[in-house]
């Protein structure tokens, strides 16, 4: 079967990483079982064969890929009777400006709304490293960050403008149906929501319905890892 | 033949809109000719058929669409059998949020630094229209508003970062050859080439290569149109 490292916290059910749900979801999509290992920052030993120091690191027999986009090209290749991912090669190629997008710019704003709840939910032992990485980072406390958040969540949710467009006429970003663009830009709210109760979105927002219909996905495969309502 | 609506300044061979470009460039993508007619802010009598004032307005045969993705999409069910602006259907509803990033984010940050030369390029007739809509837009002075952009066009160039790192592994958005999502986002850069001599990106950055590549599609259809060296 399949192994995948998973970031955990303080408790071992409790995955937190986007880029850890962005695969599990792709592997849901291919129908492939995976053993999930819980994984602490500080664990870098037992990822050391990958030759890096984060997770995802996918183990499918004698091969492991790291990066989540690059186990989505290796399971799209590796298994190409299964569901396409992309539907295409250049639905490949333009789900790569929707995870550049969530990289590069939505998870940060998301880290400035739940950093300080991160740490709360952290490995004791991961708590150090957070917060040391974390204020080296961004130049301040994780508490100077997230201070005024009640205040900064207006322009949050104002700046998924062009998300909100886009899921105001289609149900999926993929379009009737949920490719890796979606689990791309998914990622990111379900690790919000696995450690913090910090409302990101207003239930109007059909950003909001949207993410209501990618953690049902699956049998409710996000809806059930735990994590805070919505 | 297709008639296409399109932004003119002052010089009627002078066309800027971000929108008329995608436009301009999915018809060559199609290998369909246009005849393109130079219409001003305020002529909003000559596009009355299409019930509202702005353009691109395209005229086939009986037909009109307004709306740059409208027509894109009008284009796509009424040709066929031409090359496909989308590639897939999950192609088209992908494409869609590139248009909508640019619409609601790039343009946006485009306009901040340019907006002063769209003035001096505009139609006499059109000046008064269009500063006064602008500055109540953004309640500033045009002069105001772009009295920062040498500094203010660093943090511009960072806010692209996802389409820097997407254009860094990849020659277009859409893959190995461009579709309509590169056109979506090609249309602002090529609007700001047309009316500012402004440095919009440096010359080092993928974006700007990119952008070359864009240029020179469809025998120079963009490089060819008046504007500055970008």
């Amino acid at each position: 079967m399949l192994k995948l490292y998973d970031l955990a916290g303080e408790e071992a059910d409790r995955r937190f990483s986007p880029y850890c749900w962005r695969v599990k979801m792709a592997l849901a999509h291919k129908g492939l079982a995976v053993e999930t290992i819980p994984w602490r920052f500080t664990e870098k030993d037992a990822i050391a064969f990958s030759k890096q120091g984060r997770v995802p690191v996918l183990v499918d027999g004698e091969r492991w890929v790291n990066d989540s986009w690059a186990i989505a090209e290796y399971l799209e290749t590796a298994y190409p009777d299964r569901p396409s991912l992309f539907g295409s090669a250049s639905g490949r190629s333009l789900a790569r400006f929707h995870a550049n997008w969530s990289d590069a710019f939505m998870h940060l704003g998301m880290l400035k709304l739940v950093l300080l709840d991160i740490l709360k939910h952290a490995a004791p032992k991961d708590r150090d490293y957070f917060r040391l990485s974390r204020e080296e980072r961004f130049g301040k406390t994780l508490e100077d960050i997230v201070a005024d958040r009640d205040k900064n969540v207006r322009a949050f949710r104002e700046s998924l403008l062009p998300l909100r467009l886009t899921l105001k006429t289609q149900p999926f970003l993929s379009g009737e149906q949920p490719l890796y663009a979606d689990y791309a830009v998914f990622g990111g709210f379900q690790w919000c929501r696995c450690i913090s109760d910090f409302k990101l979105l207003a239930p109007d927002d059909p950003i909001y319905a949207w993410r209501q219909r990618m953690l049902g996905l699956f049998d409710g495969l996000a809806a059930n890892a735990k994590g805070y309502p919505v």
